[in-house]
């Protein structure tokens, strides 16, 4: 990163502590809607410093021809970035009895994270530990994800912390709160998209520090979580051309962040 | 599609009965903005086998350098997918007395289809009618559109079953339903682009199966066009970077779609 | 643009008196948040003729690779295009103490022109003064912006008429009225980013003709500017992709500006 932040040498950004890669927080995880062979390249060349992994969305990885998909797998991986198949694909695995094929074939194609989740579909806990087992001894990186995509689905909050609890026991290297494409109506969200600091606060008392990743798919919840963690925290969902401006956010280079570090100046003086 | 669609052999999709190109139904149009002429082909790589007509969207050709648009055209109709300029392009054109102009040198420039709208100009049912037949004899394949752009415009229901009527009968192989890019206050769509379930059930049984196309810019307006008529409803004014998540959500890999798809299985079991 | 708008020479667009590049009214300004340097060579083949600024939003300057940085900024150079860092990286430079070290940095990298903003940091009006002085010394041409970021910082309007007017006698080329990415409570525009024309025309008597740039990420905004200040209005922080979009509506080719045209025509009928 030496000629990376080269502006670092001359000014010192408002947020600081921001941590580089490989780091074991402050991830940024990425959805992909099915980025072009090209197009993925160019973005790696600015954004690969500041992603740590990025979920190919949902069932896509069922569209791409198998040649275009290796190679985009490849290049994300290269640039060190964790990458893997959307949770959703793997449950329509789970409900057709083919989770031995579906892991198999994911790992031929390449990736290196497998994502565990129930959004859609019923799950016992067994099933789910078993699952997050059975990838782990194929030498994939598990996340998890807690937290309904329908709202008609929703759990109790104690129920979500004890799926991160078990989650994590069963080899989970992180856990991740959902909140869509919409980040509305979902866990920590409300129907306007506004924290329920509440929700926010029990989940990250329960999960060791770190542990969680909180997906904020709009910038003013990105914001919100910054303020609250730090620059560091875990953030998700984030759509690739966001990126930079996430990056410029947990840096204190963004109007929201640049402004909260002043203020926290003038408090101090 | 044997080598596309690979995952097929291990896990069968949750909705069943895509159709595959060429079809006659389970259309997908998309709408371009001006995309480049590196990305336009680098986006075909993954997308072209879901797409089967590109608008590049209201006067817009009119602003790219003539080789830059005949290489782009030639691209996309390479790709098995018809390409058509915007319908309020067309109404310029008949607005200033050029139409002949117009149709010599869409067809010059590589334009396999025309759109006949009346979206803003007030356009007499015999003019739309020649219009029509004119752009057949001329080899095109014609699209119209039936709605208007403006709320203020909006003719009742009954003049657009009208207009389908006649617009088939004159040669038209596809009539849109309008929905402008925000899906909002227009036809079938209300202030807050819900769906009028009365009109939209009073203008499919108005015309043949697989004659309309509707526009739904929305997610949550293709879902509901995907529950009510199926995976192979033809939709329209899709983003282009849309087009995988929406070609998901056909095959029931998209949380939406494979939620019903459990739900109906349950219900018949 | 002889061989550009060949369309021209069969249709003559709606809205007439479109200007050409290079032009001191009808600028387009244009927001970047970090396109590759492939994409944004690609996007130039089809944009070039319809920008004349291009900002590199915020901060995000600082997160470039040096090499990357100077290229991108070369291309867009090249393309008739100025380009500069954001105003908030500038005022991260004047917290910093750092202005010197700032502009001589970006001369080095190639700007050509320097954003003097105040939307998060309070700044002496000498001090601003003396920056836009500095800046034009060093060879830059220079914008200021009015308004704030935060809606809890927001000046009243006579304090942006002042600030106006001095920064144009300090040898600001343009002045830009903030709306943010949000367009939403700020300066011009409301709570829903509805038009608060007495605010927009208070500014507008304020300043001689063509030196304010209103952001406007809208398309509601645009046409309603285009409305009032005709084809020529100076527009800014407009996305990438929505460029093309918008010179369609200001040459009368979509069909909000299109139907103003056939209404005015019948009027004067």
């Amino acid at each position: 990163m030496e000629n990376q932040l080269f502006w670092d040498k001359i000014i010192d950004f408002p947020l600081e502590g921001r941590s580089e890669k490989p780091r074991q927080s402050g991830l940024t995880m990425v959805i992909d809607k099915g980025m072009g062979p090209a197009a993925v390249k160019d973005w790696l060349t600015l954004n690969a410093p500041f992603v740590d992994y990025m979920k190919f969305s949902f069932g896509t990885s069922a569209l791409y021809p198998e040649d275009v998909l290796c190679e985009k797998i490849a290049c994300v991986r290269n640039s060190g970035i964790d990458v893997y198949p959307g949770g959703t694909f793997l449950e329509i695995a789970l409900w057709r009895g083919k989770l031995d094929e579906y892991l198999r074939r994911s790992l031929d194609l390449g990736y290196s994270c497998i994502e565990v989740s129930d959004g859609t579909l019923d799950i016992e806990a067994s099933t789910r530990r078993e699952t997050i087992e059975k990838a782990r001894g194929m030498g994939f990186s598990v996340i998890t994800e807690v937290g309904q995509k329908d709202a008609r689905d929703s759990k109790p909050l104690s129920a979500l912390l004890d799926q991160i609890r078990d989650d994590l026991r069963a080899g989970a290297s992180k856990v991740i709160v959902e909140a869509r494409e919409s980040g509305k109506s979902v866990v920590i969200f409300d129907g306007e998209g506004k924290l329920r600091r509440d929700e926010m606060e029990q989940l990250a008392a329960a999960a060791p520090e770190g542990t969680l990743i909180w997906e904020a798919p709009d910038k003013k919840q990105q914001h919100q979580l910054i303020e609250r963690f730090g620059p560091n925290v875990n953030l998700g969902n984030i759509p690739p051309d966001e990126v930079i401006a996430l990056e410029s956010l947990r840096r204190g280079l963004r109007g929201d962040t640049f402004r909260s570090a002043i203020q926290r100046k003038k408090e101090r003086a």
